[in-house]
């Protein structure tokens, strides 16, 4: 039977050393020029899935930079089937003169690894295929069917997973998705991300004239595109701090006590957001605390505004055209395909008739949530509890990632097995994985198997969605 | 005794070929490798005054470009004194591919000498020296003692001419000063102005954050400076349309009822404005129309804004700082130095305690207002009236200009005799005088000196003001 503690603690050096090559790779999937290396990155992770034990391919949709599929279905169709999911590709690394030790030079100190990618999202990745191994190795066999989906172009966007699902979602098939993606919010705080928000991003572009006309000869009688379209942005909270537009809490899934209770007992200190965010208040929505509005409840940014004369000195102009980039985070259930039409009548109703409106909408990223209760997330928790010697909180991400994407073209639930920290400068100079946090992964994610394997959880697991 | 309407007819032909001449030199003053032709223009301009019969001298502040004085001071010490005031540079012509003709060869067609200058200023300057070339060669002297101020950097916000009138304040006394830089509302419809708007301009600069925050990490717990800006500026105004910042209205003076009958009685078409400007509305301060809004009523008009990301695309920030170009017209007495506070006041106290603020002020142009029963009001009227054949309307003008700061320091007040249209194209390809207008601009300017010289008018300009 495996002992996968007594393997993460033989094979600890040479553990980090098979992740540190890989994480030498610069796969930098936003730079074309990197494409190179993002497909060296896909064949090199190929191989280390191959050692492991899984049947694996380098795959790319149409355009699409490759990703990495791979799979090991030997449990039998009684046992639910796993997709892990993440990605090989990385953040660009600049500015690089702020990095203490090259981003692509991979460096142990302090007990963490210093690399891009090193947790975002190379090293994610290698603990669940180590535990793989581990398990493959010891045992001849996984207690679930595992597949892997690790994509190349998480950090462009993924501008064609759709594609690449659509292509591939057979293949994909399984009754729960393991992402592998995310993180914990501190070191010794074990904790479980249970959803995404959603996004929906805008233009709006106002004009009250062809040109714009001298304050001087017509100032007191014109309409000016710029007041007309502060107005309107001003409208789109109330005093409260809750989006005015009609109907947009409408399909809003409360968060649950239980959900509220986990994010009360986070450790999360106001004055250590100000500080590092910089800013002096922590103002937002009445009825949450700021963890909750971070991360469970829908918001509403001006991402952008301009217009009219920003040069040097004056210039006495009544603007004839304002502009904003506006956009919104959204919780489930709600549907980018519903909400869009409402923001862009909700603007349409909002401006007076004598100003030319036009709405572009960049398209959205639904949100995703998987219940607490769901058995995918009391399985993963056991899972963690195990790995880290403490019952794990469920918490929510407040960013947004093609997890929904994922689950509807898989019919499946997602479950986040992560264990990046806040503190890793994922996205910046000098990011880390901290390897404490790296073995534990090893064992949660071996855990977490054995864990759905059970047959309580395979049966929920394996029963149709519904 | 002079027959001003015998020597216009007389020297129709030759007045026009001098003017040309003139507006032959393109003295624009904004570009400063013209700053040849603009003292070129004011030395030519000198000599037209000097055969005029005018002691005449070239001034120039330090730094500034030049302007012309002139003087006949030799109707007695019971005369009053004009100090006529104007411009002989002129706005840049680009574009140059508009111009039916060529800007700087005048050109006479339909009635009208095209050129860049022809009404703004020179063509109003030409009329008055003309007047009193013939005045002095008809009669040996004029009814009243005249100086003449014509800058040389109107057209580039008059930057020298504190320290011009600083320094020539003494020579330029006067009883009265008579602006002849001004227009009519229609060639039908001959009408004085009687009053500048004033003007004060900042940057408002608001910051939230240290740095741009990532919308989905942070989304719903901080602030957001766009949201801040927008909030603030969209209190700018009430429903009414009117100013909310406190006090702004203290030291306005109300519209007299003469002031609104005479605007009433002008010839306005809100769908022609409307045609002009290509607006669909003319929203503004209730209970005022919009002739009287755009000129005898403050505004308040966002010239400029911007912050955050304003590229192709989208960027899920949130912005750390946002700003705006804010400025404000005046009507008499509203006083920049009083009003500039109040509004730094109110930006103050309506941001939150967490938001950063900077307002610069880039300084201000005062109000300037002649009561329409001022007697030089009165006088030029019945001048006008006497040259066009009709009794004129009083009307305002909404731009602002150096006429005010002239008056503090001449310690006199402006009368206002000016013939441009508002077909005439002014600042625009294609610029014109309409010279009939002109002519009765001669005549008008002639009659004006004698109405200035008659003994009641006399006795109560030359009364010390108060």
């Amino acid at each position: 039977m495996a002992d996968i503690d007594a393997f993460v603690q033989a094979e600890a050096d040479a553990l980090v050393r098979e992740l540190s090559e890989w994480c030498a790779i610069p796969s930098i999937s936003s730079d074309p020029e990197r494409a190179g290396d993002v497909r060296r990155s896909a064949e090199h992770l190929a191989g280390l899935m191959e050692a492991a034990g899984l049947d694996t391919e380098v795959l790319a949709a149409d355009g699409g930079l490759p990703a990495v599929y791979g799979e090991w279905l030997g449990a039998g169709t009684d046992a639910p089937t796993i997709t892990v999911y993440g990605h090989h590709d990385v953040q660009p690394a600049d500015p690089l003169e702020e990095w203490a030790t090259p981003p692509f030079e991979p460096t142990v100190r302090d007990g963490c690894l210093h690399a891009r990618g090193a947790s975002d999202d190379k090293g994610q990745i290698h603990f669940q295929v180590s535990a793989i191994r581990h398990l493959l190795a010891a045992d001849g066999r996984l207690p679930v069917n595992v597949k892997f989906f690790v994509e190349g172009e998480e950090e462009s966007g993924s501008p064609t997973i759709d594609a690449f699902l659509g292509e591939h979602a057979d293949r994909l098939a399984c009754d729960l998705i393991l992402v592998s993606d995310t993180g914990m919010v501190a070191e010794d705080v074990p904790s479980l991300v249970t959803a995404m928000r959603g996004l929906i991003y805008f233009q709006v572009d106002l004009r009250t004239a062809p040109a714009d006309l001298h304050s001087g000869s017509f100032g007191g009688a014109v309409p000016n595109a710029i007041a007309e379209l502060v107005t309107l942005l001003a409208g789109l909270k109330d005093e409260a701090g809750r989006i005015t537009i009609p109907g947009w809490y409408d399909d809003v899934v409360a968060l649950t006590d239980e959900e509220r209770a986990n994010m009360a007992a986070l450790p999360f200190d106001p004055d250590q957001l100000k500080a590092v965010t910089g800013v002096g208040a922590l103002p937002g929505e009445d009825g949450y605390t700021p963890l909750e509005r971070m991360s469970g409840r829908p918001t509403a940014d001006v991402n952008g505004i301009w217009g009219g004369f920003s040069g040097v000195g004056t210039k006495t102009i009544i603007p004839a055209t304002a502009h904003a980039k506006v956009s919104f985070r959204l919780v489930a259930d709600q549907e980018p395909a519903r909400l869009e039409p409402l923001f862009e009548r909700w603007v349409r109703d909002r401006v007076p008739d004598h100003v030319e409106v036009s709405v572009r909408s960049y398209g959205g990223v639904k949100p995703a949530r998987t219940p607490l209760d769901h058995p995918g997330n009391r399985a993963a928790a056991k899972a963690v509890a195990r790995a880290f010697g403490k019952d794990p909180l469920f918490y929510r991400e407040g960013g947004s990632g093609p997890e929904r994407a994922l689950s509807d073209a898989l019919g499946a639930a997602c479950v986040y097995l992560g264990v990046m920290l806040p503190e890793d400068r994922v996205h910046a100079p000098n990011e880390r994985l901290l390897l404490a946090h790296y073995y534990r992964g090893v064992r949660a994610a071996a855990y977490a198997f054995e864990e759905f394997a059970k047959p309580e959880v395979a049966t929920a697991l394996r029963a149709p969605a519904g």
